[in-house]
């Protein structure tokens, strides 16, 4: 590996907690402040630490060709960080990598400099890190099609005959993405009983999470010129993970004919980290095969996925402790996230810089791996169920979703942290 | 009619050409400069000029209790001014049509003041008026939904179970919606002909357009509160005309079953001028008898919509000018603005300052009120007559389309202007 900042023997000044998801390898960003009174700026993860990175650039620590003399990191959000490019990314990280060094003394033996950039975690607030244009979300794990599909329209037709030639998508709902720790309120909204004759209007009675991980669109496009496959991952400044919300209920009843809309629309949770590709990069690997041969605007060679686990866990009001309830992977998807993005310029659509492009539930191969509790819970057939003798088949008031995502390879580990949601009752 | 801005004896200092769509009476604001150095601001249009709202404001012109001491109409979008709400948009109305009435000689009597704030528009550029959040596209004309239906599942399952209950909508690309004047170009994706195995990859052969009106929300509502059925007028800032442009061979192989995606993301284009509610006022009509009866939530009474004719021509290359090719009505459209917006947010969804909720294709009882080529040609089976003997099911390389609205009573008329654009063909 040629680059110096995910060398696994690199070691940072700082005590770095064991089982800590941001050792000096992944160097995630964020958007974070003190106080209320505080203008929100950007920071790096490091340990149980965030660094201050506009603190740097106000002492022009960041005088390297593509960032010196700009102000890019005393933002409220990443985008104007995101809109520079990657080789303006790999100089931050470059940067930021060496300052956290235990070989380099600048930060180190700087107590007043290390007393203004270094913060404990625990005393920030973490922001939406992303001002959001547009928020996409993809439908590209075949396991997840293929499931709500057989459950619909039983295993003979289960995959809509687009689905291995096309990257379904629709857009969401930029609004209402919100950041990890946010309470989710249960939505009200009519469905449809199969046994009643008409509509109704209520809670939604089957709210359900969705497994998913999203990236943060770099540069962009200018309308009516496509991002080339081989070009995309260039333009991906990194990932979170995403719990895509969904009413199940509400979406039955709507969706016929132009997708889903207030099923999706009242909260999409991410987390707080943005997980760079550069520091993912270790973890690169294979997605699946891809048969029948894609259309060549969409033909991608080489390892053009990641291997992240991901496991959500659920804690009821009355569990002391979560339960994990599935178990699943980046890499199970079908299409990858270059195809992803060529897919989606191919008409010329512009991307905008801290665009989200969400991946749609992530279920793989095995039962434990099904990203949905729609998927579980078999559309509520085979309620799932939690130690002390409760069950769910869809989410109760009070219940508690947490994300996580890991890369592991060798002795070596990076995180996304987590994306950890509670769920309120509908307004009274 | 109480308020006198809509006054239609009011009249102006400044000569208004016979058949302007922009009398007092109007006032629509759009953002404009005059050269390309020149900060972007507010505007109102009037007659043949644009009233520059930021001269007036630095000279603090705007000082009721509202704007005074705010800058507003210096920036280079409407939404600040959208965040204020109803009584500074009235404000705000009443000083600059008390300004430019015929009584008033504080603007009339100061030829420096003239000099500064009024502004040929042959001489201004123009630009999108609103920083768009989120774009929303309904599927409100019965008429629409009742045509497509027909052509893709017969007379007797035109309608779905859900249209007379739900105001259906789906989420749109907010980047790539264009002004007036900017040419589109024609989309590349993946289609499927039914004779055909496998997909192929080339430009859209079946290039639409839609016939839309789009609103523009105001001051919008927190996450998790929705925004109640009588609230909703209030939170609505203004109207434009809307092409929904759309890919018909792309979205039938793509939309199967998340909705529209690449078939409508490559460009949505809407014209300059924002006409406000207050000034739509004279114009309010009845909607459609609405039966079944909607749930509490979306029940809405009285005169909740707007008497709002629209057009759509055509020019070919060929052509020496325009044919009409549409007539329609805003007031066809069986779910109104209110309700919409009502549904929106009826989850909890938050809606910001400037997002853009269009009406979906507006298509009337009538075959010239038909609001799409897809509808005129019937998907392509009864081809359009033009001048010169050609015809058009689709659109070609080089074809012009103009869609205009006027609101008209009694002897009063204003106008939306136009919302014209040309078709590029696609990149070679």
């Amino acid at each position: 590996m040629s680059d110096p900042t995910v060398d696994p023997t690199l070691r940072s000044f700082l005590e770095i907690p064991d089982g800590s998801p941001f050792p000096i390898q992944n160097l995630p960003y964020g958007v974070f402040r003190r106080t209320a009174t505080e203008p929100p700026r950007v920071g790096v993860a490091i340990g149980d630490e965030v660094l201050d990175c506009a603190a740097l650039e106000a002492r022009r620590l960041f005088d390297g060709p593509n960032l010196a003399g700009k102000r890019i990191f005393d933002r409220p959000s990443l985008n104007p960080l995101m809109a520079l490019g990657r080789d303006a990314w790999r100089e931050a990280r470059a940067r930021i990598s060496r300052l956290l060094s235990r070989d380099e003394p600048l930060l180190r033996d700087d107590a007043t400099l290390r007393g203004a950039a270094l913060i404990p975690r625990a005393e920030v607030e973490l922001l939406l890190p992303v001002e959001i244009g547009d928020y996409t979300d993809f439908y590209s794990s075949r396991e997840h099609a293929t499931n709500v599909g057989t459950m619909f329209r039983g295993p003979d037709n289960a995959l809509m005959p687009n689905w291995l030639h096309v990257p379904v998508a629709y857009h969401g709902r930029s609004s209402s993405v919100v950041l990890s720790g946010v309470d989710v309120r249960r939505p009200m909204g009519q469905t449809k009983r199969d046994d009643e004759p008409g509509p109704r209007f209520g809670p939604s009675r089957r709210l359900d999470i969705e497994l998913e991980m999203g990236f943060f669109v770099g540069p962009g496009n200018r309308l009516g010129e496509p991002i080339p496959v081989g070009e995309a991952e260039k333009a991906i400044f990194g990932m979170v993970l995403v719990n895509d919300w969904s009413a199940r209920d509400i979406q039955k009843w709507e969706y016929v004919p132009l997708g889903p809309f207030l099923a999706k629309n009242f909260a999409t949770s991410i987390s707080p980290w943005v997980v760079t590709l550069d520091a993912l990069e270790p973890f690169r690997c294979a997605g699946p095969e891809q048969d029948p041969e894609p259309l060549p605007y969409l033909r991608s060679e080489g390892e053009r996925t990641f291997d992240i686990e991901l496991e959500v866990s659920l804690q009821t009001e009355k569990m002391a402790k979560p339960q994990r309830i599935i178990r699943s992977n980046f890499r199970h998807l079908y299409w990858n996230m270059a195809q992803q993005l060529a897919h989606h310029s191919i008409t010329g659509c512009n991307m905008r810089p801290g665009d989200l492009l969400a991946s749609g539930t992530i279920s793989g191969p095995s039962k434990e791996s099904r990203g949905s509790l729609l998927e579980l819970s078999w559309a509520g057939k085979e309620p799932i169920e939690l130690p002390g003798g409760e069950t769910r088949t869809f989410l109760e008031n009070g219940d508690r979703i947490t994300m996580t995502g890991w890369c592991r390879k060798g002795g070596r580990a990076i995180g996304f942290g987590e994306v950890t949601t509670r769920i309120l009752p509908e307004l009274g």
